[in-house]
């Protein structure tokens, strides 16, 4: 069974999962594991580590449109340096910091393979969903897309310090409070564009007719082979944590106004079937 | 740097670290990571994971005197096959109802390793810390001791079915609850008893006097070699997840009434030192 089947039986199992977070009560919650093998790249520094696998669980509360209380994390690795653990406790601290969340601590585990396993808290009274798109609403993603895919491509040229900045993402916590008030469905894009809106779609029951431009990083330009890569990259690749949202059409310019980043149109919401430029948009993306 | 040291440096960056849960505002929130290779012998059932993993957080949870409130966890594995990952969601969501807590989900990862990463919470305005303990208090700790020593046994021997069922404990929620009433400090007894005494004393400024008779598991009795290996498994091995706590003496036969399960008394708070039977006992225990 592959991933995306195995997370349809634990959705159809628990009716509180299938979205970014779990929702109880008035909180939601959300929880990662992230590993070497796949996620740290060789060069990337235990700060950025802590940073970053504590704000993919941050990302996930911003999706919901909640505001980040707490974060834990559990550190497992073969040894533990008080240097690198202090850095991955100094990266996790203030990627919480940046949202106005804490990290309150966690765990220690002896494991063959540097792994990190993250969980965040956040308070909302009305969260945002994945399945509240309607036929016409503007479909919109915040900040650009492919930091991530241009990240990984620095780190396999060697350029680790402007690599690791690149992995510093600032969680979306502030935005998604904001397009709280006005989405009508949201996720984020971790696992790229293109499966995040197919979720979305799926979730609302719905389709999407994107057009573009897409707001792709300049920084992809700086990586890519050519186009082809280049939308690959900036379409496919994922672990960028930007929002994707649904917004009313009259309430796109309020929306915008109200979120402190670019909110980019991309689209529109259809009756059926997701394409890009006309074309069928496969729902292929980045698989945890 | 030990997993003891370098659990210091954590404890001493983070304030809301350094018990069995960290608080924020009126919650407890506590991670583990539990793994195929030091945690789940050959044998133990994917539910018995389920249930066990989550259960150790909730250990925690009522270590804190909290109610506990909803876990989530991440289940990494090589492979995601549909009957193995329904029978861990029936162990996890069985163990949160007998506590009365909700399993709200989690998130899958491709992991080498079948590797399970839980997070829980819980409630109380009131947490009870590791740090209270004053010299004339009574050593208490509920249940059994051993009970997981003994099951490691039973695996090792291949009796699977007796040892899954040794490894399904019913965390000590309710318990919890009745002693934050009475309790001057509380942990669970996941370092075995001698590190946890030496966890509280150490938190509390203070020694105990271990007298016992040590509510040894029966099962103990019937798996060990000798009076020394009873011992080294009753006393040392850990992973038992029972509450050790310290209670007045004038409010020992009212804690004990309002617990719902057997409360041993195995010993009374001093200024200094940790004995049993008058012998120094070794700050030794389980390792995660």
């Amino acid at each position: 069974m592959d991933e995306q089947a195995a997370l349809g039986l634990i959705g159809d199992r628990l009716p509180a999962a299938g979205d970014d977070c779990a929702v109880v009560g008035g909180q939601v919650i959300t929880t990662d594991m992230l590993h070497e093998r796949t996620d740290f790249p060789d060069g990337t520094t235990r700060y950025t580590a802590g940073w970053r696998a504590v704000g993919a669980s941050l990302s996930d509360v911003a999706a919901m449109g909640a505001d980040a209380t707490a974060t834990v994390a559990v550190y497992a690795a073969p040894t533990f340096d008080a240097d690198e653990l202090s850095a991955f406790v100094d990266g996790a601290t203030a990627v919480c910091e940046a949202v106005g969340a804490e990290y309150v601590g966690g765990d220690l585990d002896g494991h063959e393979e540097f792994t990190v396993a993250t969980t965040a808290l956040g308070e909302t009274e009305d969260p945002v969903r994945r399945s509240g798109a309607e036929p016409g609403d503007a479909v919109c993603v915040t900040g650009t897309l492919g930091r991530t895919a241009a990240a990984i491509r620095l780190f396999e040229r060697g350029e680790v310090g402007a690599a690791n900045e690149l992995f510093q993402f600032e969680p979306r916590v502030a935005a998604g409070r904001a397009l709280a008030d006005h989405a009508t469905a949201m996720l984020d894009s971790s696992d790229g564009l293109a499966r995040s809106v197919h979720q979305l779609c799926g979730a609302s029951d719905c389709g999407a007719s994107l057009t573009g431009p897409l707001p792709i990083d300049e920084r992809v330009d700086a990586v890519a082979a050519d186009a082809a890569d280049r939308r690959e990259l900036g379409v496919f690749f994922g672990e960028d944590f930007e929002l994707v949202c649904t917004v009313p059409e009259a309430d796109l310019a309020a929306a915008r106004a109200a979120t402190p980043c670019p909110l980019h149109r991309v689209g529109t919401v259809t009756e059926s079937g997701v394409t890009l430029s006309g074309e069928p948009l496969p729902d292929r993306g980045y698989s945890h």
